[in-house]
């Protein structure tokens, strides 16, 4: 099996969102150089992340076949396939998550949502019921989704980790500013907003009068 | 001038937030290799991250001064300073933002709102009045904020970046699914959700059945 760095799967969404761009304005041919161009990257590195995952390779003069190289790219992000999730923590991050006009697109199907505030259970958000989160580890045992989206304040993430590592939920999808503790058998990946906070600050640094 | 990587960068809040949960559990000092545990790096990464910020280095035997530590990520990470920022687009993902409790911490001050909604102009996020889009310009040109965070929706999101690059915003923080482009005189750093995604749902993919 091929091997793919964290930095160069970040690049696959990005590509695919230029190139759809670029079909929506009715284009059928696209070349390297343009969409080095596009996203900001260099060609060498356009041409080798594509091979990895496209033999959609481009006729010279005239490009690589869009539509080809679209859906190749979708069937590597597995948006062709359904990836069912459940949110744990319905604030208003949460239910920006629910919100969200992408996921579907991706393939990501948000199938339940649980809450803790009794306001909240039994409210729907979207097409999404809110659950309490006592039924939480149930809802796990026998539905068996692909991923916990946890949404919760930082000093309540771990417990939900737990909870899922029990139910063997493969993947963590964790927008708690906390950093979680779980087995090597489930995969954490972190939306940490100060770690991006941090990079843009540091760069903006020199520009602050 | 020092220089910094970006996945470097992204560590040094980690780094931040377990030392504070260290420190609030009463330890007063720490070595690098409880750190490394702590974070999941290895130790020889702890310790060149760590001297790049903070002359704090660690005795035999009992490690490094915590609080000295702490108080120099801070220091390297900007937050005993204000970094001003507005904020566009108050959706949900906007509203999530201005809820998050953590930004204060980093120094972060969103001093003012916008959205297009006659419904959501004149009303309060918070302690923060949503204005109207139509007077973002102005407001650009008069305040000089540090950071502009553009939460609009992909269709909108390059003509605000637009303005902030005509009115000199240093920095865009851009929650938008778009790659936006600007001029290289203003940074940009992506929240790219689909990119996360994307790093999470491959390396689950062995665990799938």
């Amino acid at each position: 099996m091929k091997t793919y760095s964290k930095n160069q799967l970040r690049r696959y969404p990005v590509y695919l969102r230029v190139l759809r761009e670029l079909e929506a304005k009715g284009n059928g041919f696209v070349s390297s150089n343009q969409i080095a161009q596009l996203v900001g990257n260099s060609e060498e590195q356009v041409k080798k992340d594509l091979a990895a995952v496209s033999d959609a390779s481009g006729m010279p003069g005239r490009g690589r076949d869009l539509r080809r190289l679209v859906h190749d790219l979708e069937a590597f992000l597995g948006y062709h396939d359904v990836t069912r999730a459940v949110l744990v923590g319905a604030g208003r991050m949460g239910q920006a998550l629910l919100d969200y006009p992408g996921f579907q697109q991706m393939g990501l199907d948000i199938v339940a949502a649980f809450d803790s505030d009794p306001v909240k259970i039994g409210t729907r958000l979207g097409e999404t019921e809110v659950k309490d989160v006592a039924t939480l580890e149930e809802f796990l045992s026998l539905e068996h989704p692909d991923i916990l989206i946890d949404c919760v304040p930082a000093s309540a993430a771990q417990a939900i980790a737990d909870i899922a590592v029990r139910n063997k939920v493969p993947g963590i999808w964790n927008f708690a500013p906390t950093v979680l503790d779980v087995k090597e058998s489930t995969i954490v990946e972190n939306v940490n907003l100060a770690s991006s906070l941090a990079v843009l600050s540091h760069r903006i640094k020199p520009l602050l009068s």
